[in-house]
């Protein structure tokens, strides 16, 4: 993690595995990984102070998966504590980009290797027609600030 | 299942367990048998003429869960065919109740016992205000007639 | 939260609202209500000191859901706080009874009344046979203390 | 999908979207998309005589998810009937990849473009070890009858 260049934020966010995150296949399901790492990129922009209650109502906006790029390399178990590890490019017009990072995290470290990798493209729309909408220039100012 | 009623209504929906279904301890997630029986009551509404698109837009309605009670006698695992049967009581001014009972389905025959149990109440509410709301006369006179 | 009697642990945990866990209603579908309960239970037991590889490989023993009773109050929604408190009865020979409140919480204060409650049944099973067995001692002396 | 061509097989399975499948944004949930691809690549397997009974008992061997790419082009939304096409490439060593297509079907017709798109990479795994093995005789010479 020591790679963030200029452009990049980076943010940590830990999860813990419960029963309903695996299958009987012994480990975590597939999908759910989508899961933890939504839950990252909810925390980083309400750390930026874009929690959804302002995106939605005051900023009139949403965010929404557009497409996915995912590597799974080893699975997480049950009770495992995972790091989701999420850095951001430079906003684009209308979407963000994330690289996110699944980590286990064990005897106060990260595993050397991400167990998931995803490349996420997620785009802005407008709250009430949904239809794509440039990003607000309050979140765009926000991220020029912190990469 | 032989002990039907003059005042109750049966109806019989098929589920596959798949993998999303189950969890690390071998067996079927305890709360994912709610999923099942949702669907089964899903589609004894459609059964009776009563599809969700028609509830909400043209009668203006929702039904929501209020209670459950649930008991889980043997766990259904990977892969297995189970069957909910789902029986109605007589309708209330604002809810329903239902008896649902899910059984492994194999070798062309139920279980003898079911694997799981429900009673479930489940209310009928305004589609816009989600405030409690009588069921619509359109509805208690279906059940009437098949009950 | 102040009845807490002498037979009675309590234990807070709290729970944010994510996309994953609404429906197109607007609201938590109800069936995750049982995973917030489920994540609570497990804390409230690493907080003992039995977290699950304990259990499972130390002690030899599973917790398994038998039987639920839940009532609905009033919806969450989407980016809630939420606070799940749990309680504890003393524990019988190869059972733990609980009764689990979901409040939400929001202005520095639970909600006057819980959105959601249930008693909750969950059986002590052997690791390998999943058959029932009695409580391990060294669970029903924590108890014992903490009650 | 008439663009069949001589290495590929092509399977066809339906979905009904249920509550549990939607979100508060009053679409299918991102994550979901994927559970409703492995139902149809599980009942594909299935269909060419490789229950998952069969795969673990008798060939040895599970299928786990390693790679997906995902496009999300139009939301699907709660009780639409889909329809999950599976398209399958010749089968590599250890390995198979998947072509999936969620359309809307609705007035006894899919829509004109499908509502997402995936690429899936599924290996072959020892189902004790959960370390990649060749894929099973059996199976590569069925899927080379059927493409």
């Amino acid at each position: 993690m020591n790679q963030k260049g200029p452009e990049v934020d980076e943010f940590v966010f830990p999860i813990r595995v419960y029963y309903e995150d695996t299958d009987s296949g012994g480990v975590v399901y597939h999908a759910n990984y989508l899961k933890f790492m939504e839950r990252a990129r909810t925390e980083w922009l309400r750390s930026l102070g874009f929690g959804q209650e302002r995106l939605r109502r005051e900023l009139g906006v949403l965010f929404t998966v557009r497409r996915l790029e995912v590597d799974y390399h080893k699975p997480a178990v049950f009770d495992d504590e995972l790091i989701v590890v999420t850095r951001t490019a430079a906003p684009r017009h209308a979407s963000l980009m994330f690289d996110q990072y699944v980590y286990r995290y064990a005897n106060d470290a990260l595993g050397s290797e991400p167990l998931c990798h995803a490349e996420v493209k997620v785009a802005c729309v407008n709250a009430m027609t949904l239809r794509p909408q440039g990003l607000p220039e309050q979140i765009t100012a926000e991220l020029r600030n912190v990469s």
